[in-house]
């Protein structure tokens, strides 16, 4: 399958129904081995403070690592998480967040992303989250997409 | 503060707005350093496969380990994570998931809490996730309940 | 191979030349998918306060859930660490460190191991560190034991 | 403290006694919140094929990561580990190991580090280890250095 082809399916994978597609999650920018993933605040997705919620950042950051693990893999397979690291590095207080991933392993059944989570407020960014997810490659099912 | 005015607290902090209320994440059993949270399934809480997304489950075990680590601080304080772990186990397959943090250190301003997420098919329960958070205690702002 | 040779070769392998060996670390006791592992104090495995050296903690925590996954895998694997996050709890100030590690989870190439580190001083124990490994099963090499 | 006196003052911590020094770590370059520290192969450092044990490898991590975290801390504080997780890449089969820790968020009394640690073969690197690791800051004893 072609680079743009991967990414095509990529975007297919993400307007599944479910949490990444309800909460408003989308695909900004897509090759193999990086992948860059949004998602606008509104009142259902926050904390106490009226900020992001932990859980929240930590969907869109698993979200963007499986997309992105599945791009360094080859055709047909698919990333399912086996263990995902947080670390809130500064209060996800502004009105979107975009999460950027890159994968820095590729082996044949395991694959290691980095995502790098930054709050967007008045057109400025700061990093609000870092990332570490190890992810697994299994088969995508026949007829998934 | 006595510990059923600490629960009651917890439940206040719970009915807020915002993601773990709009999720539908409810207090189901509470005492300092140890708290119980549960989550029903609904379509926008799910991956691709139908079962609880990643993210939820990490959202619902952040969460407790936030309850949990706030019953373990002074009055007056409040839990933000540091950073949160999760091993994805199992898939979450069930109709609910089921969190129970257990605080296993408590120093002056980091408490260490462990979680485990089951999830529940058909009456029976399966540990689906294990997550580690480090939490912070922050002052609780004047008028915040 | 039987639970008792399986234990036997555990030995053999901590009995290898390397860190583990120079350290001196050792197995107090196995059985599949649990493992202790001892380590006595020496000027050498400490840090600038005169307790075990995190670094020393981690490895021990490490060793010993190596040879945890290893025990909960098919005859023939063996288990090397994915990742391990370890938390720090307590000074690790005893003359001893006591690691007991727990299959938590065993698939068909991973294999997820918590442990519980304690520090032994005047004979009462406190944990000091907690540790979460993901393990992945390799083949033994012909003629590695 | 200048930045050159910092440095300084890591260089003698690093020359105490014990884990670090036994092994034969040290200090390559540094700069507030930029450590490298390297570490040659010994036969009692390293695992059953010879490469360097895992717990060597999160050692050298957690001491970088320390003396880096320290190196972002204001004059009189000295950081310790709170939490360090490892993901191990590849093999570690060099002859000597370096690791590059940076600062990824300091704040009052947490610090964020980042640590990507390469194995160096016949003159190539390769990196075999990636870690992340939360510090907090404790005040320096009197007389400490």
């Amino acid at each position: 399958m072609s680079g743009a082809d991967r990414i095509a399916q990529l975007e297919r994978i993400m307007d599944l129904l479910g949490f990444p597609k309800s909460a408003g999650m989308h695909l900004v920018a897509a090759e193999p081995g990086k992948v860059t993933m949004a998602l606008a605040k509104r009142l259902d997705l926050t904390q106490f403070f009226g900020h992001f919620h932990g859980g929240v950042v930590a969907g869109l950051a698993d979200h963007a690592a499986g997309a992105c693990a599945t791009s360094s893999m080859p055709d047909g397979k698919l990333a399912v998480t086996i263990e995902i690291k947080v670390n809130f590095l500064a209060p996800a207080d502004g009105e979107e967040i975009i999460a950027r991933a890159e994968t820095i392993q590729a082996g044949s059944t395991i694959v290691v992303v980095k995502v790098e989570v930054a709050s967007k407020k008045a057109g400025a960014e700061r990093t609000c989250a870092f990332a570490i997810a190890t992810m697994r490659a299994m088969d995508m099912p026949a007829g998934f997409l």
